[in-house]
């Protein structure tokens, strides 16, 4: 069931909250110990919450779409009196007297938190193998990665453990595990989705989002935890403007970019041709399809990966003399961040204004941009080179190329599934907006997707 | 004549604006010689704006308060088909093709601009002993510094040759010269008065604004100065809250803040004695006096300037290898800047992040703060070292104590004469508001400022 199939039979008392968080939880018991897409369970608390759900529902004191099902957030939102690891050593033993700005809207709007997900160690990697708490493993081929660095969410959503998990995306980190899992995974707009009590890994990339299996639950989420948090110095004014629903089928008037460069080089064919049938179908509903030149995103995620590098070590520098706390790969990555000067992060940050003036002007032409999320689908746990048109590639460097670089510009994206590979592996399809353009994004998501997304078997 | 009276007797037709800026290029003619203070002098430019303004007035077109008056402005801000060399060999020969916003607005609002002041070396240092155009000499004593980096604008209007001249501000830059020169000086919040088109120093502290011979002359340019700007990105939307004057000279209930730490150590005896009778003489026009501990200043200072040497790195990183087009002092300081590590840099924003949410609490228990704006009155020409209080203290960073930690906090702060030391040179008061408070401080600082501010003899 989907977060609003859920709510609706929650509504019709075809269900109680307290059913469906024993539900998740037996699902959670069931498949955790081969998906370890769990890092924390808070059975009790979830049970005890769902009870009160239950109680507020039957006297009618609804409060919205999320009121009593059963949702998990990544292990790094904070959630008071519930230890918060970010996936590292360092905060084993870490428990936070205060939730998260997210963690306290989605309690307020009802859900149930029935736990934290496991996650890449302090977000800064994409195969969610942590080595401090286990590797994080795909539902759809637990040899596989599930992506990352929200791998717990990706996997926990696609094993129907819940029906929403939050995550975090600092350079692709909702929409990889969203396209390896086959569920969908929504970055919002930068400022838009507050960032307060989330720990964080590049300020000015880091962005938090939910992970779904439908797009209209993304919607609903986003309307919970968008908003203006004075918490957050980040944060927008205008991220009171709540995404509107408008799910109208039809896509009459849209007008969808075909990025003529970078997007479509070097992908697996499987993966192109999912995406290129994605604009057949988008065609078919009414869209126009525009072939363009998109600006440099090469240059982009330079930049970006640049930026993320500096402030991640900037982050954790008090932190590193402690080097057996750290993982071989987030450590390499900390200690080569200490290396990079001032001066080029500071013309980092300036070349990335000139390109989000640059890519500005795109949205004169187009209303959104579809490119694959990712060049590949998911690879094996452990694979550190991918080969792609039979070349090898980086497996970190190919997952997030396609991603990257809309951190930087801050812009919304939506990662929504769109058919399968050979080996039955999901495709993900990456549909990118002009700013505080999630509305748009989620309709024309919602006309191409599936009614039924496929799961896997379990 | 300040420029306000200038304007008066224009208006009265007792003078033209041609005759005004006859004078002034007399005045430059005579005393630029001995001072150096303009680097460009445009005489015939200048003698057909004044012409047009005279007719313009003669119709009736009045364009406000800065019509027909003639003005200066510093070497780095752009003037179409006039060269901009911002003080370096880089740009001897750089002849801009479009005006600042700063003077375009300038001169929409009639002024006359007679010339561009000489300055320190890319507006980095204190002193404005330009090695590739002549030291600018303080007007009270030419044997002396008039301080820097806006030295010739302060010069300029302490001799006399224009009533208003434009400065840029990174570390002090307009306060310091103005203090040195006995003159006033404004700098603006953040924000309120645009960058564009003025040659940058350091992206995130610097900031545009008038050295004038009146506190009320200040606020009349920043009447016109001051607005939100488009192609300013760092410009605020409430740059548009104008300056309304409010120059009543009582002061009752205005509470002054006295820093009980920092600010009142290691001055020079005469300056110290300068400045505690301006608080006497606020007192005695009814302020309240608060003291008060201040936030660490000398941290702020610290991060200030690791943000400066940074940002100014990286801006001018492309010119470094023509070694031989930088005097020593700037080319020691732009080799240093490189070495900074980019966590370092990152890591300062965030402190001076905390530090400006520290200070802003300061502003519930005082409505500005009175501090010495230097710690000495102007050194010699060449002199490194200052001896104050018995102790030798390097000139830059003696001179810049005071000031610089005010632009880490984008804080408005305007440097006004007050009294003057046993050789008779000035000394400056700085008066530092909260963000926006422009209206406060200049009334703060008329009620201060002697009827006559002391010229020096020439």
């Amino acid at each position: 069931m989907t977060l609003l199939e859920a709510a609706a039979a929650l509504r019709r008392r075809e269900v109680s909250s307290a059913e469906l968080t024993a539900a998740a939880l037996h699902r959670i018991e069931r498949l955790n110990p081969s998906t370890n897409a769990m890092q924390t369970v808070m059975a009790e608390a979830a049970r005890e919450r769902a009870k009160l759900a239950d109680e507020e529902l039957a006297r009618g004191e609804g409060r919205g779409p999320l009121h009593g099902i059963p949702i998990a957030v990544k292990d790094l939102f904070y959630t008071k009196g519930v230890r918060t690891t970010g996936g590292s050593k360092l905060f084993e033993s870490h428990v936070p007297d205060h939730d998260a700005t997210v963690v306290e809207w989605l309690r307020g709007g009802g859900a149930v938190l029935v736990g934290k997900t496991g996650m890449h160690e302090l977000a800064y990697g994409i195969t969610s193998s942590n080595p401090h708490f286990g590797a994080v493993r795909n539902p759809w081929d637990r040899d596989r990665i599930p992506g990352g660095s929200s791998g717990g969410s990706g996997a926990a959503v696609a094993a129907g453990m819940v029906a929403m998990a939050m995550g975090s995306d600092t350079g692709g980190s909702i929409r990889v595990p969203a396209a390896y899992c086959g569920v969908v995974g929504l970055k919002p707009t930068y400022g838009r989705v507050s960032r307060y009590g989330a720990m964080p890994l590049a300020f000015s990339l880091d962005h938090m989002g939910p992970l779904t299996r439908s797009v209209r639950d993304a919607g609903a989420v986003l309307n919970v935890i968008g908003g203006y948090d004075p918490r957050d110095e980040t944060s927008s004014r205008r991220a009171a403007e709540n995404y509107v629903p408008d799910l109208a089928p039809s896509l009459r008037g849209v007008r969808i970019g075909l990025p003529e460069n970078f997007y479509f080089e070097r992908l697996d064919p499987d993966v192109d041709a999912a995406v290129r049938a994605a604009f057949h179908s988008a065609e078919a509903r009414g869209a126009e399809i525009v072939p363009l030149p998109v600006p440099e995103i090469a240059a982009i995620n330079t930049v970006a990966r640049l930026i993320l590098m500096a402030e991640a070590s900037a982050l954790h520098e008090r932190h590193l003399e402690q080097r057996d706390l750290f993982g071989a790969d987030v450590l390499a990555l900390l200690d080569q961040g200490r290396l990079l000067p001032a001066t080029d992060y500071i013309n980092a940050q300036r070349l990335r204004r000139g390109m989000q003036r640059e890519f500005a002007r795109l949205w004169k032409r187009v209303d959104c941009l579809f490119t694959p999320t990712t060049p590949i689908t998911a690879p094996r746990i452990g694979e550190t080179a991918a080969t792609i048109c039979g070349l090898d590639e980086d497996v970190r460097l190919a997952t997030t190329r396609l991603v990257r670089a809309i951190n930087a510009l801050g812009l919304p994206a939506v990662s929504i599934p769109c058919g399968a590979d050979r080996r039955g592996l999901p495709v993900g399809l990456q549909i990118v907006g002009p700013p505080f353009a999630e509305a748009l994004i989620l309709r024309v998501a919602q006309a191409l997707v599936p009614a039924e997304v496929p799961v896997p078997r379990l």
